[in-house]
């Protein structure tokens, strides 16, 4: 089977834009170019405000569609997945949607906010040791039939996520004005897959840009080499953007980088927290530090961008309370 | 002419959204009821984030339909506003939006990060005393032949502000959910009057209800006396909802709140201000304390609304970032 083939398609992410319609919001682009005051950092820049997301964050949207498109005889079997982060809540969300069994597995050093929101949607939370969880959500599978959900490495997920290039595509078209980038966060790589791949076929003229930290720039250390780069663990997760730590992004993600992704840059820890700041207040949109480096490209890095106007997804918004009051303080 | 005749109709407010459409964010309704973590407060109620404006704030509605519904002559010659809040932003956002002049008059003792959110709309800001900030404006229609634009009492700007109405009936109609009740902030009453007027016309099985601070309750007693009841200044000047401070509803706003609206209720600053936390922390918005009056009524005064799913309008966003970051420390 050649590459392309194996890439997914604008038909799998129309159609995982019919099953996630009733469960994701259909989130607007903000805010028209008028709309920025003149003379600062945003203009320019489009946003897509994923934090709106019922459980704040894209990953409902893969996650809702994996579920969906799962053989119902199999589904109702119910779901496992392993995280510490937001794909945790995206899948006990999607299980709560269509009323299965959700058994997640989070690392017991996990902030307990995460682990309350989890079980808040209904899921049964397993704690284990760091090291346990792949082999524990595993474990789970064997024995009870459950299927596994993986966060990105998966074409029903990046399906999903490609729902968001549709709506940018949609968006985008009677503006006015052309869109010169979309920026995209990057750990995994299931959005960018995604993204890129609705992009491709809808809005081929649009450069898809991946947005890193550059204490875990591992896919744009890759994307320089031309070759999957992996980075420790323990380097990957200096970054405040908690939700970027993944230390090499998918095969299949790869896959979809390598054929539509048009570059990747890195930003700091200070402009990543800058960008998070700005958004609250300029924006009036919270975001967490993960779902701002997409925005921190623009504010800070726009000589290394296309020129021309931009849209920033703006990923997720679970962000700890202490932090953005911090943030906030500090003027 | 009848009172009837006099109330804005559902026509104007559809034509007040074919103007608009190019300026203002066609805000979602968030989020789908299976997006509620179980057990909160917040199920059944669903938000129409008005604070993802433009300027942050409703307020763009009414500013552009009352600039855009201008003779094109008169119009050219520019606007006059006088505010220290919100309105002032949005006829410097409409003036901009259509080219010409906006003259802004802002009492001296207004917060300078307001008086810079306007200038950074390109409008010509006029500092001076507050008392004197009304007779200002006044001298410079005359002198200059400008136009004024006035916050609430005028049928342009209550249908803009009507445009919120129009949407929440449309994205309702298919939730596969009746909705019992649309919860809206009343300061002059520009606000509740459009969205009520919208609703009549379009579901008027929806109740519609005001919400005001205790502190700044002239609607709620004009509603209770059946008559238009002015606070003094200094007492409606108590609450931290400095968007809701205005001492008397308007005329034709209280034509509109007699004829369409079920009831108006008071809420605590206590109430507010964790209103205002909770949308930060589990919605992921930014709102100001008088946006938050809404979700202030469902979390706290369940038992004196309708019973069923409920609508919030979190109608504004700028709030004082020093005070946003107390409210995050204090869980």
């Amino acid at each position: 089977m050649s590459v392309a083939t194996d890439l997914v398609s604008i038909d799998e992410i129309r159609a995982a834009a019919g099953r996630i319609e009733r469960y994701a919001v259909r989130t607007p682009l903000l805010a028209p170019p008028l709309g920025r005051p003149m003379g600062t950092g945003w203009a320019g820049l489009y946003l897509k405000p994923e934090v709106l997301q019922p459980m704040g964050a894209f990953k409902i949207r893969g996650a809702v569609n994996a579920v969906a498109a799962l053989d119902p005889e199999v589904r109702a079997r119910g779901v496992v997945a392993h995280s510490s982060g937001n794909h945790a809540q995206a899948v006990a969300f999607a299980a709560r949607a269509f009323g299965i069994a959700a058994h997640i597995v989070i690392p017991e050093n996990a902030p307990t906010r995460k682990v309350e929101a989890t079980r808040a949607y209904g899921a049964t939370v397993d704690l284990v040791p760091v090291a346990e969880r792949v082999t524990r959500a595993e474990q789970v599978v064997r024995e009870t039939g459950m299927t596994m959900i993986p966060p990105f490495d998966h074409r029903d997920v990046i399906a999903g996520q490609g729902t968001i290039g549709l709506e940018i595509a949609e968006d985008t078209a009677d503006l006015g004005e052309p869109i010169a980038a979309v920026l995209v966060p990057v750990s995994g790589g299931g959005l960018i897959s995604g993204i890129a791949a609705a992009l491709a076929a809808l809005a081929p003229e649009v450069a898809v840009i991946g947005v890193e930290p550059e204490l875990a720039g591992d896919a744009a250390e890759s994307f320089r080499a031309g070759r999957r780069i992996a980075w420790r663990a323990e380097d990957t997760g200096r970054t405040c953007a908690d939700g970027l730590r993944v230390p090499c992004v998918g095969e299949l993600t790869w896959a979809h980088i390598r054929s539509y992704v048009r570059d990747i840059i890195t930003v700091t820890e200070d402009e990543i927290l800058a960008a998070t700041r700005a958004l609250a207040l300029d924006e009036r949109i919270v975001a967490e530090p993960s779902g701002a480096t997409s925005v921190a490209a623009h504010l800070f890095h726009g000589a290394e961008l296309p020129t021309g106007a931009r849209v920033a997804v703006v990923s997720g918004g679970n962000i700890d309370p202490a932090l953005l009051a911090r943030l906030l303080c500090g003027s």
